[in-house]
């Protein structure tokens, strides 16, 4: 008789970590308790059903439990709530929450992988509301469906502007309904930095849903969400995706070791405290490894390695931990984002040192139909060039170039090994030198200090104290929207306007993407100016981030116009 | 007064060479001669105007002579073939084709980036004749383009069945022409292994576009493309393009080193055997870093990294050669495809000891709207688990996994390295465990042992010598087609049926994809059957094998139905 394994949570960390102790041993007996009604649904697809781009609601559960009794002879027990854990003698407590009855089950090895819940602040007056929504199960999203679909319902407000509430913002406003989004912080989507978060704020703003950052939520009433400030957002249904927390209930009560993330502590081949119980996914505390500290990140790739390692580990094959950098994707209507690493916030919140370039180029090789701009920021350590983190959003596959990125932090790779790379190329896909390339020989420039540069939020203060600013586009682009007090010296007179330029006091370069700037820089500099200053992002940079923060913050413009892609 | 610095030509190579150039240098004299009518145009994009996928002709260029003047000061003479260089006095000798006067000009350093030139077999007959093309630039598409506009023109042969061949055939078809495709290879596409480059075939096939392969063209006529087997592929207009050769005359006159290849040698900062001639782009002679021999890779990419490389050393700053790896992308009608470093057949024949796993799986979550399975083939160095190479195609972004190879590749990334690889995911955009983790957990497992494998090669010589194969799949699946012989035991009813499984003998396992028969692997291993061996490629990959070689050798069939994606 093999070894009796009972897994607590069948969705993407329980079920992966079924299936492969199945594979290394035939004689073991797996079961898997689920509290919910479904195991193995598709999570990060749930959004995806309120606009039908996800057609059927079944099509959400990836394997019945039939499917696993057939193919990997494994038991699933669905609606099954596992309520205590007696380490002693190695017996669970299991709810059947159909029946009603409880009864206890053993095992030699126990993998909890009971997940995340979001998060319900009862400092939120009205949080409890029956028109207040959370998206965690197929249940979920099946209810918020059918009451959303009633035709008097028109507007919803979606609490929190992380990956999931604004892909239900997305696919709700897809259904024709008015969409606000409502965000404490002060931008949406945490992983950016915040002057990459304005582009995706501005697509909000295009796609007409209303957006509020820098204000938390006071109190839901039926028919509006009241914030902080005291501005109300009208609303006939609500979705609260703050965030969510891991489910530790189950590992405290049978005392397991918590960690100071408040997620539930695990060794490097994800055991807990008590050897003969395993802990994978949403509920565990893992390691980043750029800031070397425990953090949580709740996301379906990790757990799916989690779960595998923990099952080789308990056949006693050796597994590797590489802890975690956190890679991450989202479309948000006609833009997608991707990101990988630290960004500069958090770098720098870390103290390593770092720095970071912003480019925009064209995805695609510009003359192709469909090519695109594509932002991108790269963050890297100071004076090693190791590189830190990326963020990306465009029209075209961010989700490549952040890849590749995530596979250099992997490897602990350098700006000089991002120059170097040999990537893939045809006009169809990309540009001979591709995006990253180019943000590498960028950031080496910086690093090695060949081009000094300052940051768009920076400008500002340029603007303000009427630091010298050049402006090197062309006449007609000039026109149209320009920094106050900016000189338009198109780059192709440079040469002969020099004398215009000063050189005893510090010069700040920008075009519409740092590309003809940059070339400017480095010609002043071949003249003798030893204190030229490129503007990272240049003109766009700056509109994104001005626009924005002026918008939030009412503050007065220092453009004349703003000049989006 | 600075550097005179003259550069041989004007395109990827050159362009970026005379732009890095004069960044680095605000005083140099720098000085572009171009043999053709265009300096800086979208080689890559050439046949994208067939289709007018590229609208206008002259969208093709990307910088014309006044910009080079305007925007850095470089000096742009096109029409302008360089005839000779006199090393001593450092002159080289400029012939005017429109003028025809000859002239000199003194250089303190040179740069050689000339291209390369498509082959005309003179062993063809007619190769000569006026409707035989050739796509080599911007005036090249043109005649092409306005010969074939003609309505008299209904048929077309390309002859060869590389990326240009490729993609000319793919914008020619897609106006309306009757296209065929010769190749004298037994395949097309010589960076992908034979395996997957059927998958490329039957794509051909399907959008009806004729193929012949391993039949070289003996005779071209006005009427016919004449192969060696004697069969004719009617035709108005042919297109040559077998292959590219370096342009090395001017540097072979100039007494200047040849590589083995018969490209132009070059040191590690791209400087000829004349300290003050520097050679880059398709002339020059490129190190493959995983092969550790010389070899010519014309791709515009790499040209570009030369490039820079090559001015960054004229001017005394240190530069990394990491030679190259070979990463290529091309679209072929409704497939995309792309490989990176070493295919099986390149690695074996320089005695690389490897082995290769070929998986199919769905490139997005499979309920997700547009996903589609991806083919990908890994391979990988024995026993070290290095990553030699992979090949993708499929509907998907093929080219964001072969960018994440190309990066480990750079990185002597391993197995290990890729299993771990912690990638953004989004449903959109991809599934929790990529495709490329996926292939790596595979590979590790025929790496250790833990799966014995053979390939969709071997199992012709299989079924002829009547080895035991199990299908896996289901009742309704074997019957719509299967491999003579095989024996159908549906995954789930393995462990009821065992007793129909032979001990004594090897035992060949296969479902659709090898993931159900990657399971019953495990799970027979488990019961004490020692030698059971997965097919890798599983029924897909068979069909696409036999179905295509079936075709060209006209043999007897082994399968009794075909069953492509």
């Amino acid at each position: 008789m093999g070894k009796r394994v009972l897994i607590v949570g069948g969705v993407a960390g329980g079920a992966s970590a079924a299936a492969r102790i199945r594979r290394l041993d035939a004689d073991a007996s797996i079961t898997i308790f689920e509290r919910g009604e479904h195991v193995s649904f598709s999570n990060c697809s749930l959004p995806y059903y309120l606009s039908r781009t996800v057609e059927d609601k079944d099509y959400l559960v990836l394997m019945t439990p039939e499917g696993f009794k057939n193919s990997y002879d494994i038991e699933v027990r669905v609606n099954s709530e596992v309520c205590g854990i007696d380490r002693t003698l190695r017996k669970i407590r299991i709810k059947d929450s159909v029946s009603g009855q409880e009864y206890e089950e053993s095992y030699d090895e126990l993998v909890l992988s009971p997940g995340s819940y979001p998060i319900r602040p009862k400092s939120i007056e009205g949080v409890s509301l029956p028109h207040v929504f959370t998206v965690r199960n197929v249940d979920d999203i099946a209810k918020l469906d059918q009451y959303v679909a009633r035709e008097e319902i028109r507007s919803v407000v979606v609490i929190g502007g992380g990956f999931i509430g604004l892909e239900v913002a997305e696919n709700l406003k897809s259904t024709g309904k008015q969409v606000a989004v409502a965000e404490a912080a002060g931008q949406i989507m945490a992983p950016f930095d915040y002057d990459m978060s304005q582009i995706l704020q501005k697509e909000l703003y295009d796609q007409g849903v209303e957006l509020a950052v820098g204000d938390g939520v006071k109190a839901i009433t039926e028919d509006k969400v009241i914030l902080n400030s005291g501005r109300e957002l009208p609303c006939d249904a609500v979705v609260l995706s703050i965030g969510v927390l891991p489910e530790t209930e189950l590992a405290k009560q049978a005392g397991l070791e918590i960690g100071e993330t408040g997620a539930i502590k695990v060794s490097a081949d994800y055991r807990t405290s008590d050897p003969h119980i395993y802990a994978v996914g949403d509920a565990i505390e893992v390691y980043q490894r750029l800031t070397h500290k425990p953090t949580k990140l709740p996301l379906a790739g990790p757990a799916l390695r989690q779960a595998r390692a923990a099952a080789d580990a308990m056949y006693g094959m050796s597994t590797r931990n590489n802890g975690v950098i956190g890679s991450c994707a989202v479309r948000l209507f006609d833009l997608n984002a991707a990101a990988t690493g630290l960004n500069e916030k958090t770098a720098k919140e870390n103290n390593i040192p770092c720095d970071s370039v912003y480019t925009m180029t064209m995805d695609k090789v510009g003359l192709m139909p469909g090519s695109s701009p594509m932002h991108f920021k790269l963050v890297f350590e100071v004076p090693t060039g190791r590189i830190l983190g990326a963020q990306a959003i465009g029209k075209g596959n961010v989700d490549k170039r952040i890849d590749v990125i995530a596979t250099l932090i992997a490897m602990n790779g350098t700006l000089e090994d991002l120059k170097g790379l040999e990537l893939c190329y045809s006009p169809v896909f990309g540009t001979a030198r591709d995006v990253v390339n180019l943000s590498a020989l960028v950031a080496l420039n910086v690093l090695h200090g060949a081009v000094k540069q300052v940051h768009v939020s920076q400008v500002r203060e340029l603007v303000e104290s009427k630091a010298c600013i050049i402006d090197v586009r062309g006449r007609d682009e000039f026109e149209m929207g320009h920094l106050i007090g900016a000189l338009n010296i198109p780059l192709g007179e440079l040469r002969q306007r020099i004398s215009e330029i000063p050189n005893d006091r510090p010069v700040y370069l920008h075009c519409r993407t740092s590309q003809r700037s940059y070339n400017a820089v480095m010609a002043l500099k071949g003249r003798g100016f030893d204190n030229v200053i490129n503007i990272s992002g240049s003109f766009l940079g700056i509109s994104y981030y001005e626009y924005f923060t002026d918008m939030t913050t009412g503050r007065e413009k220092i453009l004349t116009e703003y000049n989006f892609l």
